[in-house]
């Protein structure tokens, strides 16, 4: 039998959240490749090896995973979330770029409810016109690149959605973000923190951007801000279909 | 027994992609609304009854909703995709807003997988990056703002995703957002016609900005734009995580 990889998103944690497709891909197959905290949701059987490894290893993994595929193994990676949005479909690219001895892996990648439309979702409809979505962590790119495209999202007037807002490594970065913001945006603006959105832990926080701090965030959290018309109606934060011309 | 009112996204097309938490939903329910489309994906069934209604009549289908709720009426209102992007969780808040009788609505709003995900992971990891969502329909705002947006995202080398690219009644405008994109952006960016991705009529095509033409794009299409690092390794596309600093 041949092998194959998928990567496969799991959402953001409610188990109701993970689609039929991704459930049947589980099913088939013989290894999970993963970090820690997300192979953890998957549910051990006999005849399934599950491969857990820590953050940052990214590159390590996809390699793994495609020399599993190459014995004939039928490999899993798992993502959190969506695996195409700052999560593991990038990095089995880039691995298979470097490896071309692979070129013909069978590959799919299955979407999922990323995190920031399951936040979304839970506060009404934030990002119900155009958006950004934007990894704040300086990891993999300079910090300048994330403020310029800061600047360019909210003078587009788009809504944003942050992701990896905050670590312990770069506690000063999400403070100097809402910096940015204060001098593009007005102090009204509607700020959502989400921290592990449909989880048992869930927490859902709306404050003003003169409220914000950056304690408010953490590396669970995802942030949503508005653009300019987003309002709250009850206890619900909705920005409008569009915009008077 | 008292009434509700849940939107729910039903994903790209295919039926794997239903969250179990939307299957769930649609089973108690006693009334589905929505697009005439969207509501023929729901499978009749004896006590439920499907109110069906044609595009741009969204605000009184959220009325009609919220009402049958007060009448203790279990309500579903579908959309395709997730609801909370261009769809129709704005429109039931805008609805609710303007009717404060409804205020204490039991009101869910159920994420669903948004067909840029899905269309980014049927081409690989394009989306692998920070990237914007932008609704190319004037309908609800003026084209100017839509143009302004595309060079902010442009000008941010952000990946973009465009929902509703291209109507018959307005086919100059996709022409035009090519023409933006043509002055902002490198003759090589890659973009991606995703046309009703994860159905039976699905058709991807990946091209160049110089090769790209309006026609390739219609109302079923959504175009994935790559940023300045976008490329190809095989048949696929992706973005890499991060650029060097």
């Amino acid at each position: 039998m041949s092998g194959w990889v998928t990567v496969a998103g799991l959402g953001p944690g409610d188990e109701a959240l993970v689609t039929p497709e991704v459930t049947a891909a589980l099913s088939e197959a013989t290894d999970i490749v993963g970090y820690i905290p997300y192979v953890a949701r998957i549910a051990p059987r006999p005849g399934l090896t599950l491969h857990a490894s820590d953050n940052r290893v990214e590159l390590d993994r996809a390699r793994h995973a495609l020399e599993m595929a190459a014995e004939g193994r039928r490999v899993v990676i798992v993502s959190s979330g969506d695996p195409g949005v700052f999560a593991m479909a990038s990095a089995l690219f880039e691995g298979l770029e470097a490896a071309p001895e692979f070129a013909e892996t069978e590959i799919r990648i299955l979407p999922g409810i990323t995190a920031m439309l399951a936040a979304a979702a839970r506060a009404g409809a934030p990002l119900g016109h155009d958006f950004c979505a934007i990894n704040l962590s300086d990891n993999l790119k300079p910090f300048d690149l994330v403020e310029r495209r800061l600047r360019h999202a909210a003078q587009g007037d788009f809504a944003m959605a942050f992701y990896n807002p905050r670590s312990k490594s770069r506690p000063h970065q999400f403070a100097r973000v809402l910096e940015v913001l204060r001098e593009e945006c007005e102090p009204g603006r509607l700020i959502l923190f989400a921290r592990a959105v449909t989880t048992p832990e869930e927490e859902i926080n709306v404050v003003t951007l003169a409220e914000a701090t950056p304690e408010m965030a953490d590396m669970r959290t995802v942030v949503l801000v508005g653009n300019s018309t987003t309002r709250r109606v009850g206890r619900w934060v909705y920005t409008p279909r569009g915009v008077a011309p």
